[in-house]
């Protein structure tokens, strides 16, 4: 039996684990550090500067860094992150067998929270057989440690509650809300998974944006404001930090009414 | 000039919070600890705790507790929380002024974090004299540590996530789900403030349920399953719960397609 914690590291500050995720950090006899290719190695080094620093001595904890399969680029987005999924489940179960061959506790180092917009424990799921090919199901227990979201980050940085007062917040991604628009019902929207710009689909009358790039790292930059004013310099500044770093991560909150009254 | 941290502390289980959130514990001169009556008196209790776990003989903080004002149950939901805002923030002012008459650190711990369905930053606002009555401001600086939220111990304790794959999901309150109904846009939908069973105004056909009560604490209770079929056991589970331990904090999230696929 391979017993499997998720652990939600934040994104990008060190000191944004919990106790309860340096806990399950060193008990963990296998520590995977996925790596996803040379331009986001600053999204491995958090995962290596937190292992350095939490495990001393004393801790038993191997650390094996290893490389996650790509994702096909091709148009069939679901089909394709379908397969992607497979793979990499693939990729886990040969890291854990072969690496405890006997069984123990492995733990992942997850970006942000493993419930939104992370794909492990679907991924965990399918190892399980419970995914939605069946595979044949290997021994696994998974638990899941909560870790700080870059939506926490980005509302904590600009000051501001994620939802205006007693009204919905509606948590989208860029391409859903380039497809479908403003979601009806939500007073105040977070988008995530943007991959530039999908802001620019709306109308921008009346609309207030708190943006956040690389949140909780040095290189963190947010900018705020009426959409109208900022969106222009959001885009324009996007571009110059991507280019500049090779990688970018970004969110942001866009709100129909003041979040503070 | 008075330095506020508002520490998000997680639900319930001390360690959840994370090394940020120590650190500002720590750094803080005057810790306010409101009281809201002696029901939710499991809520101060936690606070204790972690004041009473995380700073040592060389911390140099005083852990002050105060008796917040109660909210006016008049049917003007809106009138009666700014209102209550307003009586919370006075009550605020006279702790800091009249306990740092000369400046310095405060820190207050948050329920869950900052951001989600809490009012500290409004209240905060309102003291900076940006609140919507322009009252007098005072020389206030603000940040926020981020806290885990009672819907990330609700997805971790379910080993679930918040969104189905590449789909948005809506976060609500129990009021507004009785009003309006589904979120049209979202597959999943998160629901916080119930005062109790307002998915029973949603037709069950096609839902599925993962509610929590307590999360975090040792007496946590969570269900899951169809909600047509365990929706009668939630509000009866519920009551009995209430009625048990005098109060209760519960979230569920809902979901129209499945979240592990």
């Amino acid at each position: 039996m391979i017993h499997l914690s998720l652990i939600g590291i934040g994104t990008g500050n060190p000191d944004h684990i919990t106790l309860a995720g340096v806990r399950a950090l060193r008990e963990a006899e296998l520590i995977l550090l996925p790596r996803k290719g040379e331009a986001r190695s600053d999204l491995v080094d958090l995962r290596r500067l937190l292992c350095r620093s939490l495990l001393d001595e004393a801790a038993h904890s191997r650390v094996v860094e290893f490389d996650l399969p790509r994702r096909d680029g091709r148009d069939d987005y679901l089909g394709a992150v379908d397969d992607w999924h497979a793979a990499i489940a693939e990729t886990w179960r040969e890291q854990m067998t072969q690496r405890l061959p006997e069984g123990g506790r492995v733990a992942m180092l997850i970006w942000g929270d493993p419930s939104l917009y992370d794909s492990s424990l679907r991924i965990a799921a399918r190892l399980k057989g419970a995914g939605p090919e069946q595979e044949s199901g290997m021994a696994l227990e998974v638990d899941v440690v909560p870790g700080i979201t870059s939506l926490q980050v980005l509302t904590a940085e600009h000051c501001i509650p994620l939802n205006a007062l007693a009204e919905p917040v509606q948590v989208t991604t860029g391409r859903r809300l380039r497809e479908r628009g403003w979601p009806g019902d939500a007073a105040s929207v977070a988008v995530m998974l943007d991959a530039g710009g999908a802001f620019q689909s709306l109308a921008p009358e009346g609309l207030h944006i708190w943006w956040g790039a690389y949140l909780g790292m040095d290189k963190q930059c947010l900018i705020a404001g009426p959409l109208a004013e900022v969106g222009p310099a959001i885009v324009e500044r996007r571009a110059a930090l991507r280019e500049c770093h090779g990688w970018i991560m970004d969110v942001y909150l866009l709100a129909r009414r003041p979040l503070l009254k």
